[in-house]
């Protein structure tokens, strides 16, 4: 199925979603995260087809996300690899599994927990501001024009911040 | 297109994608952050097909992420409010825009970033151990077998746990 592509968007969620969005893209990062480095295991742990498996695979590889390692000769044998930029799609997988076991949970809890390697504790994920370590939620942050925001953006987000600033402080408004 | 659903699976990124995972709805979720409300503002933002945005749009309400509300009777007129579970989405839809930033950037840099409401300072997300304040990263943690987790998916997660710890050792391998 043709697909829109959003590549050319003034938006890197959208630009993002065109790399990541689609839901098998997704489950093959997480299938790489949990170890899985070979065709017929990716298969096997995903119930994938294997054409479809071919063509996300492939793709992954052409945007640099998983990288394709020929790890014997005769029979010629690949496994794929999480690169960098595909390791850095861990906050992206985890801000998922934690939105999924709190509002789409199963009966018996978290199929997977994360735990601190060094100690075994069990992780508490949470989006937090680098500066000041306060968790980042709708009433603490407000998106605001970068300097990439095309006019019509930029038009939006401040009509929007000025929106928002006259409901918190109705008496400034007007 | 008939997709495959993943909401049975033993897993809640899986789960959450089967609700969230394809384009146009992060994106509708997107815009929604962003103040739109209103089905011909998300139209004419997203540029999107009316066919397509009712669809979505319907979907997002039914599984409880937006929230329709009349605002004018004559003529009839809604609008779509993120909910609580709506609202729960940002730090999936901030990881999607920081790794967006970094690795699928834009030439004139982001378009949007985000500042604390109070102080205006630039905000700068990352996934944190709410208990430790670490960062969340591959080195630091492991995906372990949650109460949840089917016969498979611990046997899976308990090998591949060995595996790395022998990989990180090796003399006590064996």
């Amino acid at each position: 199925m043709k697909m829109t592509r959003f590549a050319g968007w003034n938006c890197t969620v959208a630009r993002s979603l065109d790399v990541i969005g689609e839901w098998w893209t997704m489950l093959i990062i997480r299938e790489a995260f949990l170890g899985t480095r070979r065709f017929a295991d990716f298969q096997a742990n995903l119930g994938i087809a294997r054409n479809v498996l071919t063509v996300r695979l492939r793709r992954l590889v052409e945007r640099g996300i998983l990288e394709k390692r020929r790890y014997q000769d005769r029979p010629p044998r690949a496994e794929y690899r999480l690169t960098a930029k595909g390791r850095d799609l861990l906050p992206v997988l985890v801000a998922l599994m934690e939105w999924g076991d709190r509002w789409e949970s199963l009966p018996a809890g978290p199929s997977v927990v994360l735990r601190d390697r060094a100690t075994g504790a069990p992780v508490q994920p949470a989006l937090t501001d680098r500066r000041s370590g306060r968790p980042i939620d709708t009433a603490s942050v407000l998106a605001a024009p970068g300097p990439g925001a095309d006019p019509a953006l930029r038009a939006r987000l401040t009509a929007w911040a000025k929106d928002c600033e006259a409901r918190r402080s109705p008496a400034a408004g007007g």
